[in-house]
């Protein structure tokens, strides 16, 4: 049995219990968090609460310790330091700062000897590699992500910041004309406009005006003026009966040519349709878990992402097996 | 420069060619072939055009050899055999006796300290991969692979063989109402002839009796007495203006769940729509090569299939460029 630890249990901690339960080789342990452990209950019988300051008393007690802190602040933190006790896995999404985040952990774990793998999940995560898959396969060609139909958390909390607005959920949709015409090989050149619409259920405190904050979220600087943004304001009830999911998904497709004189064209289409867009992170980040395990006991170190991990070590069957029942 | 061999010059032979023009790392330096090479022309300019019988004086010319041969009767003897020479690659598609194939190419490979990488292509190959992949995440689930719309080139030799056919080409063709249940997240239970329709175009000899071909197409065992399938009779200027290039594709689909009552429920699809099945498939031959050569570099030997294979290897860019810029 592979041993995992949980530091965090919001949504994801969550889902990462749930996932285990899903694997036969793997057991939950302990769930790590800075609440009272007391008033922290989890699903998982035999599991222990603790507080995370207790951690360093599980150091070898724990195969793999699971990171579920946010990004900005948690993670650049968190995992570099927690590298040098365990095995790590965390889903930091930050792009443009994993170079930096990938040498951090990379000189802990090689310190220390484990293995830290960051940046799982979907995007970054499966999305990245059938990015890197497909380019490799199709140098010649050009590269599309959309993402949804599903809820922005950073949309959803910009629209909470706005005055009078007392609760509320941003989808991000797809423009279904332009993934036709990338289908079609087209590579057609997009706009931000042309790739994605913000649709937006907004529930208004008493007395606000509506007018007001529909025009203050249609105009907010990066997150909706580059968009075609569609506001409904609705009750709290509706919001909470209709909307209390958190679905999301997406698309990356290449579009490429071969041939001597590039005469014919491929389309290689990767996408996710997801109920709990928490959930299935969560268990991509404990496919990786195992892989971390498995690297470790080869004697490997230091900071690896899914672009450095084949993919037989994600899978709880031999090499027999998947060349059996998967070739 | 990683320098490839091609060992036989059908269509896959030339897709490799078109592709090695794509990948500034890789360049082509001989073609072998079983007939007399004088009447062998090839594309890329420098490169040598050598019989079979010599491939050994190249034993220290060439880095990777890329095997063409078809999986009945030439890999089976091929791959173990030049993977005492040589790095290889191979195509080879007979799914069931894939484990046999991996045993002696495994063999052969390590005893002579080289790499050999089987069953690479579409699939098996990048469909494999995405199989295992969405199996190790969502373990709890359903698997759903489609192929087409494209050129079953068995199918297609099948019609051939009926008396009083003179020329033929066969589609498969997955049914829409099927992938969109599956896309529903229905998990539906699809017998044979509710995945795949066949349509069948079809030359006639002169004097052929046309019904009595459909009837005895339609009801051949194996190849399409379980199918719904259409035949079309042309003439041989239609089939040979309209059914002249080789497309082809697919969709695999998994559909499965997560939480703790298992009540999320998520869908990953791949899918490929492809002008030329050969050449797509030796663009991702191609791809091994290169980690065929990588891993070759850093000591290791054996047989691989896709699944041993870290996806960083496939690509031209370094570790630092893939996470700045595919991650």
């Amino acid at each position: 049995m592979i041993r995992i630890g949980i530091m965090g249990y919001g949504n994801l901690g969550r889902g990462i219990e749930c996932a285990i339960k899903q694997n036969d080789d793997l057991e939950l342990v302990a769930v790590f968090t800075r609440r009272d452990p007391a008033t922290v209950s989890i699903l998982t019988e035999g599991a222990a609460v603790c507080n995370v300051k207790d951690v360093e008393d599980w150091k070898d007690k724990i195969d793999v310790l699971m990171l579920c802190g946010g990004s900005a602040t948690d993670l650049p933190v968190q995992t570099p330091e927690y590298a040098k006790l365990f095995n790590v896995v965390d889903s930091f999404d930050t792009h443009a700062r994993i170079p930096e985040h990938f040498a951090n952990v990379d000189k802990a774990a090689k310190e220390y000897g484990h293995v830290g793998i960051i940046s799982v999940g979907w995007d970054p995560g499966m999305f990245s590699l059938n990015r890197m898959y497909a380019n490799a396969i199709l140098p010649e060609g050009k590269d599309y992500t959309f993402w949804g139909k599903g809820v922005s958390q950073g949309h959803s909390d910009a629209i909470r910041r706005v005055e009078g607005v007392k609760d509320g959920k941003q989808y991000t949709i797809p423009v279904e004309a332009a993934l036709e015409a990338v289908r079609n090989g087209e590579d057609p050149e997009l706009t931000t406009r042309q790739k994605h619409t913000r649709e937006c259920f907004v529930v208004l405190e008493e007395g606000a005006d509506a007018k007001k904050v529909e025009e203050e979220i249609k105009t907010m600087p990066n997150y909706f003026s580059d968009y075609d943004t569609t506001v409904h304001f609705i009750s709290q009830e509706e919001l909470d009966r209709d909307h209390s999911k958190i679905p999301h998904g997406g698309f990356v497709l290449r579009s490429g040519c071969t041939g001597w004189e590039k005469e014919n064209k491929h389309i290689i289409e990767y996408s996710l349709k997801l109920d709990s867009n928490p959930e299935f992170t969560s268990s991509v980040l404990v496919a990786y878990a195992r892989a971390a395990y498995k690297l470790s006991k080869e004697g490997q170190s230091g900071c690896k992402t899914v672009f450095d991990i084949a993919p037989a070590y994600l899978s709880a069957k031999s090499g027999d097996e998947l060349r059996a029942s998967l070739l």
